[in-house]
This record gives structure tokens, C-alpha cells and sequence, in this order.
């Protein structure tokens, strides 16, 4: 697989290609950007190319006050994000302002990530993934997390969220930021917990206000806000079989309960759009009241919040701000589709972004497959979005390989989804790879394959000979029982008699 | 996770036990059978029990004709059989006999496998799942064999098919069932072609049914027949990305091309019934024109098959043999439902038995999970039985770790499709897992896990402390930020107050 792009006059836009050895040329969709960014010399502290640079400059040298997409979009101006985003998923600039316009689709990009290369999020657009990276009580280094961030996007992560809670919070995003082609998205409650010590009674909303504009201002492309979980709904969790497991849900509740008064994050949603407003950054409506098991899948609690988050969806879109809104967790597959259907009722269509869902909880350690079946299935239903979910779930941190395994399945998913879907062109890498199979083009069956190099390591375990490569077989039949040997001599003799 | 059993006047039913730090214990279906074969010193050509001999027995002296469980169940007759797998999934013996008699259930049990201990298919018990075993021309020992029927059953196979087809596979095979708890399965045709010499075309309906009694004769309880290949249909397949990819599907083909004859196992079906019945052999109706890729997903090659199985059961029915019928193979989400819908109303509800589906073909090496979402799909709307794939499909003969993670996947699959179909009982594992999950109960929560050595390894990783077992967090998200933590300091906050 090369990295190549395509190059207009106005943009680089970013593509793998994959040449075949039949002439064939394949493009895909690339989630590391126009440059490349693994070399060895490669140092963090430069930061990427900044190619928003001058789209930027001109709107804020003509005195630009909302800085949204959307509202743009309303305006019936196409933006280079527009532009590029169309040319990423083949579609006419047109189709992507309206459906940023009508709020189905949204492009996260905050005025000050100018290394961002502009992807969308929408059902009528691929489906995407989500990474999340960050540290925790046990810290890595930032080189560690740029790292991080590059392995994921290596392996296809369409935007990345920084869920850091340890030390360096803020250097550490500034470093994410600077070096990521993809939209970047934090929670900025974990950092305001931070500043109040880790009291989340002594959370108010001006220091709420402050972190966001402390992240909006690095250039933080969307924010989890956890606005839905209102005073009244936290009684609806005390029946369940593991309460709130949603970090920023559990905040919110404490404060909510402490206090005795509602949300501030929802009382005060009119000062968090003017900062979404001022910097373009979209809203990641969080779902703080998601399902943590099965038995707690589609309940009252769950449903209330997404009633506020459709509310609160209405409310931003009044100030032109982009929302998607965020979705379980642990759902068994007969009440996925419920899920999608009422999001999609009760937001008018904003995008949804699921964490998986998990779709048993009696298999921690391969819960990137539990929740790959519940994604799929949930993408295929209309979800715009997918957050991974790694091996590593429920158990500890994920390491390299977890995420590289986390990215790889959630590809599988969303990929399933978009052939579901009937996406156009989508389909043609899995007739590319079965045709390649077919006629025994090893070396093309691996290079399309989302991961090449597995792929062949597993053919050659039993077969590494070069020879091999051309063999009408492998070990799984043997050459007798080959089958599709079979069918291509049956094919030779058939041609041969007509 | 302990093996324990039931013991009734009458039987030893296999179940595992899991006895949780709380007072409850749960009890599991257990696959491995009710001898544990795990240890050391274990000596496979000693055989293990032969618990069927005294039923077979009162059959054989009485003179019974017809060996299949259908034929008893339209005769009213509660055999030993059924009342063994009425206890194992709870239900009365009444219901497996109804079920069994309008031919939605299997019940396979050759009368020569005496080592069985009976397990039913069909969409009204658990999911049950398949995993297949055999040497190929890479051949391996009779003991690995052995060891590889056990390796399967230890991680949950319900049936276990014998796919060999290198030297000494009647040995092989004899060995296998020996130390089979779990009903068999073969596909007689590949050793009938070895027969012949590998020369499909000297393959003929004598050749055949002497392999039929060979492997009948030793206790082989299921056989894959390809007896919907008709000539007709082959020509369907010109067109297709894939050809035909079923072994036996590609060997017919063959043989009514060459011959310009009908297939000689349609012809002659009536003669099979007969060796079918004498040793109450179940047919699993192959789908040999199965679509290879999603390109040739339900394409009309495979309904036109599908419909020849459908009279193919009703000709089974007449002589009270069972039936189930084989499915894809490849298909994207969106065309699953079509496959269960067609197959149970041109079978007439007979068990359906499909291999995965993989929803897409674009992730060699990762295979066990494209294929683990369109299972868990499928078996949802009412497949009996799953066909696993391992990682290795399409690139090499699978090796232990293979067959693991393949089984873990599809017991993933088969359980998700419990739940969704609203399984009496399929819950309450996720329940206790969830509960200890809450209450951190590591412990319990790794010994209720399908992996319990894996869920602990991956807690273990960061922290390997014994007295992080208790701890209320674990390294995903630290100690200031566990969710679940944080709703129980709320919880008892709450009690505290009132
Ligand atoms: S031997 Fe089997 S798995 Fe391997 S290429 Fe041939 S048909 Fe495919
Ligand atoms: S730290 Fe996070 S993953 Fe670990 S037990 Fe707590 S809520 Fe679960």
C-alpha cells in the first residue's frame, strides 16, 4: 500500500493506493493525511503542514463571528472544508453543504486546528471510526500519545479523541493537535475535575468555561458535553445492574445530586454555544446515561437523556453550532435498531456516534468483537459515527496492539455497514480482493486486505516458499480439494468444449 | 470453573459449574461432555464410556428397522436421547419430542456412536456452534486429531466435523468419535474421491454408498451431501466472481459436466435414505453452489439449490430421517435476513446450519470476526446451528490458537443471538458478569468470562498486584475517574441520607 494523493488545484487530498498485478489501480480512503508521517526522524514538535491556514485567515480578516460549518452552510457558502470532504467521498460540494445545512451531517473543525484535514460525519457519507488515546493514572509521555495518535490513524481511525486525565493534560493535547490530520475530541469535564482537585461538587460553570476555552483555544474539534443527564433522571439509574458508567455522567450526577440542582452544563447551554460558535467547535452530545451491561439496555434513564439531548440538539442548531450525539454501550441485538430510530426521531437526524455496542458482556477480552457485531449492526441502521472499542475494555488500558485490533475490527464494521448501505463504489474492494482470490493473485489478495501483512504471515505459516505465491491452492484444502481450483479447470475444460 | 454434573436415576448430564465469591454458583452447558479427558495420562485408543449401549441395545433386540430420532418422535416414543437433551436445556421431554417430530429439531445420533451424549439442533434451543477439524495434505497424527476434537470441545464446540482428507482417515475418524462426547459430522465425499483416485469423474453411486456404510458403520452421526448440485444449476455459476467454492459443490460440478448426467446423489437419494435410516444417520443438506464472496451473494445458483434442498428434506421426512440444511458462506448484512426467511420456508423449517456468513471479503486474517457478525445476524433470526471460521480462512489450515479464537468468536455469536431471541435464561450469565463487573468482584468476573486465563492476563498487564483484585478501578480509567466507582460512592451517599 503507497501513500498517494490526488492534487488539484486548491487541495491535496489525501489517498492509499494499491496497485495490482493485473493493471488494476485501487484508491482508497486515507485517515493519515496528505504527509507521511512515519520516518524514523519524524519530530513532534514540528507539527504538520497547517493547510487551513489561509481558509481561516480570510474568514476571520472579513470579521467571521461563528466560525460552525453549519453556519456556513446556512449562508449557502461552500468552504474548502466542504470542498475537500466532497472530494474525499466523491460527492458534489453541493451535497455536502446541505446536508451540513440541514444538520444530518457535520464537519468538525475548530478555526484554530489548522493542520486538520476536513472529514464529515453523516449517514449519507462512509461510516466512520473513532480512537480513543490518552493516559490515565498511569501516564505515558506525550512522545508516547503523538505516537499513539499516529498508530491509530495508521490503522484507519477517521478522528481521535484525547481522553487524558493524568499530568500534562494540556501539553499533551497541544502536541495531539498539532501533529493530527484527523479531528481531534476531548471531554472537557476531566480536565475542569482536575482544576477543582478532583471534587466534582466544586464544579461550576465558569470553570467549566474556562477549560473549554482553554481546549477550543488548541483547537479541540469536538467537545463531549455531557448536558443530558438532568437532576430528575439519576433516580431512574438506582434500579440498574451497574448504575452510571458514562466518567462524565457519573460527574454530573454527583453534582446534580450534591447540590440538589440541575445540570449547570444544561442550565448554562446558551454560554457553551457562544464558544462552540466562536471557534467552530461541534458538539459531541454525551450520553452519560448509556447502558454499562444488557440488562440495563434501553431503559427509562437512557431514554429520558436522549429526549434532552434531542432538545438541547434544537438548541444548539438555533446558534448554527454542528451536533452529533453520542450512543451506547452494551444494547443485545433485538434492541439496536430502537436505538438508531429514536436518536434519529428525537435529534432530527444529527449524526450518531455509538460506542460499539456491546452486544453480550460475558466476554471481556474480546469485547472489540461483542461490540464489531453491535456496530455493524448499528451503522448498517444509520449510525454516522463508531467509536471503538478495544480488547482491553472493562480490564485496563490498551496498548499498541489493542488498538491496532480495537481499529481493525471497528474497520470491519463499518466497512459491513457501508456495503449494507448500498454506499456507492463501496463494494469494490471486496470484488477487487475475491477476484484476486479467485484467480490465486496471492500478492493482491494481501495487498488489498486490511491488513497486508498479516494477512500473508498467515499464509506463509504453513507455505512460505516463494513458488507458493503462484500456487492454485493453500494448506486450508490442500491442492486436491482446492475448490476454487476446481471450478477454474471446470471452466477451462467448459470453454475448451464450446 | 469446575466441571460438575447433574445425576439423575437415569442420567449423568455434562455441566460446568462456577462457583462465585457471593454464595451463588452458576451453572453452564457443557460441551467437553460429562468425563473430564484433561488430564496428562489420558490415552485416546482406551475410547471414553459408551453411555448409549444399553438404549441401543433394547433397540437393536426388538428389531428396530429405523434408527433415526424422527422415526421414534412420529411414533410417539420419548427415547433416552431426548429426555438427555430435555435436561440439558431445560425443557420437558415432551417439547424436544414435538419439535423433533415436525423435523425443526435434530437430534444427531448415529446408533454405532455410543460415546454420545446427545445434544439437539434447532431454533427453539440455545445456538449451538460447529467447528471443523481434519488434516489436509499437510497431514498431522491420529493423536493430534484426537487432541484437536478435545481442544474444540474444551472451548465450546456443540459438533465437531471431521474434514480430513489425507492418509489414514478411517483411523483417524474411528478415533475421533471414540473420544467424541459431541455428534460428528463428515463429508463422505472426500474420502470417496480418494477412492477413485481423485478423479471426480470416476465417482459413481456405488463407490459412494460403500463410503456411506464404511463411515455409517463407525458412527459418523451427520453427513454433508451434496445432492442439490444438479446439473441445471452449475451453469448459474459461469458468471460468478467466485465460481463455486464448497469442495464437494466444485466435485459434482465436475461430475455432471463431464458426464452430462444428472448428480448421481440426487438420482440415487433414495438409496442414501436407506443407509441413513438403518444406522439413524442425519443428513446436513450441503450448499455446495454457496456463494464464495459477496459479489455472489444470494444469487440464483444458491436459491435455485436452496429449492432442491427444500424437496430434498421432504423426500428425507418421508423415511423419518432428520434433516438439517446447509447455508452461506458470504453475504453482506443487509441480504441475511432473505437466507433464514427462504430456507425456512423452502425446508419447512428444518434446522438451518450456515457457515458464518462474512459480511465483507476485504479482511483476510480477520475472518473469524467478518463472519462472527453476520453468525451472530443470522442465528438472531433463526439459524440452529453455526459453522465457525477461524482467523486463518481462505489463507492456511488453522492451528490451536486458531481454533480458539475462532470457537470465542462464535460463541460470542451464538450467545448474542440467546439473547436477542429472548433464550429462557440465555441472561442471566451477562447479569452475574455484570453484577461482579459492578461490585468488582474481579474474580468473579474473570471465572464467568468466556475466557477467564485471558481476562485476568489482560487485567494482570498494569496491574498485577493481588490486591488489585479488590480494588474499585482498574487502569482503563484510573482510580479518580472509575465510572462505576463513582455511582457507588453515590449510591451509598444517597442510602446515607435517607
Ligand atoms: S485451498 Fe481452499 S482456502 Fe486455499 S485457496 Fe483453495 S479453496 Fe481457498
Ligand atoms: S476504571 Fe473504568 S474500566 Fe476499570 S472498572 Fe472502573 S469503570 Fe470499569
Amino acid at each position: 500500500m503507497n501513500q498517494t494523493s490526488q492534487t488539484t488545484e486548491e487541495f491535496i487530498i489525501p489517498k492509499n493506493e494499491i496497485r495490482l498485478t493485473d493493471g488494476t489501480t485501487f484508491h482508497s480512503y486515507r485517515t493519515e493525511g496528505s504527509l507521511c508521517m512515519h520516518h524514523e526522524e519524524f519530530d513532534y514538535k514540528q507539527g504538520i503542514a497547517k493547510i487551513r491556514k489561509p481558509w481561516i485567515e480570510k474568514r476571520e480578516s472579513r470579521g467571521d463571528k461563528n466560525f460552525s460549518q453549519m453556519y456556513y452552510a446556512r449562508r449557502g457558502e461552500i468552504t474548502e472544508e466542504m470542498r475537500f470532504v466532497a472530494m474525499r467521498e466523491n460527492v458534489s460540494p453541493e451535497f455536502v453543504m446541505n446536508e451540513v445545512k440541514i444538520g444530518r451531517a457535520i464537519i468538525p473543525s475548530n478555526k484554530n486546528h489548522l493542520e486538520l484535514e476536513p472529514m464529515i460525519i453523516g449517514k449519507k457519507f462512509l461510516v466512520k471510526v473513532n480512537a480513543n488515546i490518552g493516559n490515565s493514572a498511569i501516564s505515558s509521555s506525550i512522545e508516547e500519545e503523538v505516537e499513539k495518535l499516529r498508530w491509530a490513524l495508521r490503522w484507519g481511525s477517521d478522528t481521535v479523541m484525547d481522553l487524558s486525565t493524568g499530568k500534562n493534560i494540556h501539553e499533551t493535547r497541544e502536541w495531539i493537535i498539532r501533529n493530527s490530520p484527523a479531528p481531534i475530541g476531548t471531554v472537557p469535564l476531566y480536565q475542569a475535575l482536575e482544576k477543582v482537585k478532583g471534587k466534582a461538587e466544586n464544579l461550576n460553570i465558569d470553570v467549566y468555561l474556562e477549560t473549554l476555552i482553554e481546549q477550543a483555544e488548541q483547537g479541540v474539534d469536538y467537545f463531549t458535553i455531557h448536558a443530558g443527564v438532568l437532576h430528575d433522571y439519576v433516580r431512574l439509574t438506582e434500579k440498574r445492574v451497574t448504575g452510571i458508567v458514562s466518567r462524565g455522567g457519573s460527574i454530573m450526577a454527583r453534582w446534580c445530586l450534591h447540590h440538589k440542582k440541575e445540570n449547570f452544563l444544561y442550565e448554562h447551554f446558551d454560554r457553551i454555544n457562544e464558544v462552540m460558535k466562536k471557534y467552530g467547535v461541534s458538539y459531541s452530545l454525551g450520553d452519560g446515561l448509556r447502558p454499562g451491561c444488557i440488562a440495563d439496555a434501553n431503559d427509562e434513564a437512557q431514554f429520558a437523556e436522549l429526549r434532552t439531548l434531542g432538545e438541547l440538539t434544537k438548541k444548539a442548531w438555533e446558534e448554527d453550532v454542528q451536533v452529533m450525539v453520542e450512543g451506547p454501550g452494551h444494547v443485545p441485538l433485538h434492541l439496536i435498531e430502537e436505538n438508531v430510530r429514536l436518536q434519529s426521531e428525537l435529534c432530527n437526524e444529527a449524526p450518531f456516534y455509538t460506542l460499539g455496542p456491546l452486544v453480550t458482556d460475558i466476554a471481556p477480552g474480546y469485547d472489540h468483537i461483542t461490540s464489531a457485531i453491535g456496530a455493524a449492526m448499528i451503522a448498517w441502521h444509520g449510525t454516522a459515527m463508531l467509536c471503538y472499542v478495544t480488547p482491553k475494555e472493562h480490564l485496563g488500558l490498551p496498548n499498541k496492539q489493542d488498538v491496532k485490533d480495537g481499529m481493525i475490527a471497528y474497520k470491519i464494521a463499518a466497512h459491513a455497514a457501508d456495503l449494507a448501505k448500498g454506499h456507492p463504489g463501496a463494494q469494490e474492494r471486496d470484488n477487487l480482493l475475491s477476484k484476486a482470490r479467485f484467480e490465486f493473485r496471492w500478492e493482491d489478495q494481501f495487498a488489498l486486505s486490511l491488513d497486508p501483512e498479516l494477512a500473508q504471515s498467515y499464509h506463509d505459516e504453513t507455505l512460505p516458499q516463494d513458488g507458493m505465491k503462484k500456487a492454485h491452492f493453500c494448506s486450508m484444502c490442500g491442492p486436491h480439494f482446492c475448490s476454487m481450483h476446481l471450478t477454474q479447470e471446470l471452466r477451462k475444460e467448459e470453454a475448451s468444449r464450446k
